[in-house]
């Protein structure tokens, strides 16, 4: 068997992401915890989010416009202008953040960028996915960067037919089953879950247990020896 | 001289743009006309917007925030409920308005596409320039789309690399000067500048007039002539 490719998620596979949605989540539940139970706007928030995902898609600023959006349907369409202002700000510090690789995520590159064409396969607003691969400093691990408005067997099937030598030669590895491993073993690709802490609610599913072509790894330090197991 | 590829810009040079965001904008100023003047509401969201560019890129999106920043800051942090609620329902429209191809460009295309590989090159969020693409009936003319961040030279030598057989063979066409001509000539394309109605101040440039690979069309329906021409 030859890999010649490994893509590779970026959001809680290489840095935090979903804990710092949370953090601004509980700021903005804080911001509220007046006008309702914390089950309540939780409940409001997903359904909000849900509504909108596919206007806004996935990223920072349709999240703050969500959060603004629940507010509002909260209050009767009467927010505090002081609850916006802080909506605001925490959007702005969210696309702010210094982007930080989880540990070993690395060295892990590094070793797999020797062997290996490394190609970025993330969802999310470009620009800010963009600087946030400037800001970790991996960047010059990667041989291109796929930024994609949603993960399916078929883009999967594309982004490895042009980065690489096509999906029966490459690995994907990234921290959601659902849109990481599942539709790039659909497209004939191996898969490497490597879980994160939380999961955001879209994203989970069930793992394909037994699977010949996938795998559970505890985190990313582990990819490398896998993948050159295959070979 | 072998043309393959046409490179088209995709806001203002395939479908109408910027005079839909001056219709919200429109809008927004009049929702706040009790609190400045015309003049200073302009000046101010351009500074918002400015000043907002790098954090929150080009798109619907960002300019909904930008909007909502903007009202802030002229009420010193006050802005009523009601002005926010406008805002956000202002960008959701602007975001689902239905996208129609400028008059000949569905004709200019099909020519083109019989002896060039077009490629889509446009700034934008991600998934609402495939959601306009999708929306504007176009998409199937096209051999690529190229949803980039930015548009400097780099970016079109990368484009026509991928898409095509380099820039020195590729023909760049959209309606800013300083996002779709002067880069792409920089890169050893060729050029052809066809003026929208109205330019975003952030786009305006100073015509290359003499260059020899450069030409001003009136409408994209001159396209397939002058790129025949070059052959």
């Amino acid at each position: 068997m030859r890999i010649t490719t490994v893509g590779l998620d970026a959001d809680d596979t290489l840095w935090h992401n979903e804990s710092l949605f949370r953090l601004t989540q509980d700021r903005f539940f804080a911001l509220l915890a007046d006008l309702a139970e914390p089950q309540a706007l939780h409940d409001k928030l997903a359904e909000v989010e849900r509504r909108n995902l596919r206007l806004y898609g996935y990223g920072v600023k349709g999240f703050t416009l969500s959060m603004i959006e629940t507010a509002m349907e909260l209050t009767g369409g009467e927010a505090p202008a002081r609850v916006v202002r802080e909506i605001l700000a925490a959007g702005r510090e969210l696309l702010a953040y210094p982007v930080e690789p989880l540990s070993g995520v690395d060295d892990a590159l590094m070793r797999l960028s020797e062997r290996y064409r490394l190609v970025l396969i993330t969802k999310g607003d470009l620009l800010h996915q963009e600087q946030k691969l400037a800001a970790s400093g991996l960047g010059d691990l990667f041989a291109a960067v796929e930024i994609v408005s949603e993960k399916d067997a078929g883009t999967y099937e594309r982004v490895f037919a042009r980065h690489g030598t096509g999906a029966g030669e490459a690995v994907m590895c990234g921290n959601s089953l659902r849109s990481d491993i599942l539709p790039a073993l659909e497209a004939g690709a191996f898969a490497a879950y490597v879980p994160y802490a939380i999961t955001w609610a879209h994203e989970v599913a069930d793992a394909p247990l037994g699977h010949a072509r996938y795998v559970e790894l505890e985190t990313l330090a582990d990819l490398p020896a896998w993948v050159d197991s295959l070979a």
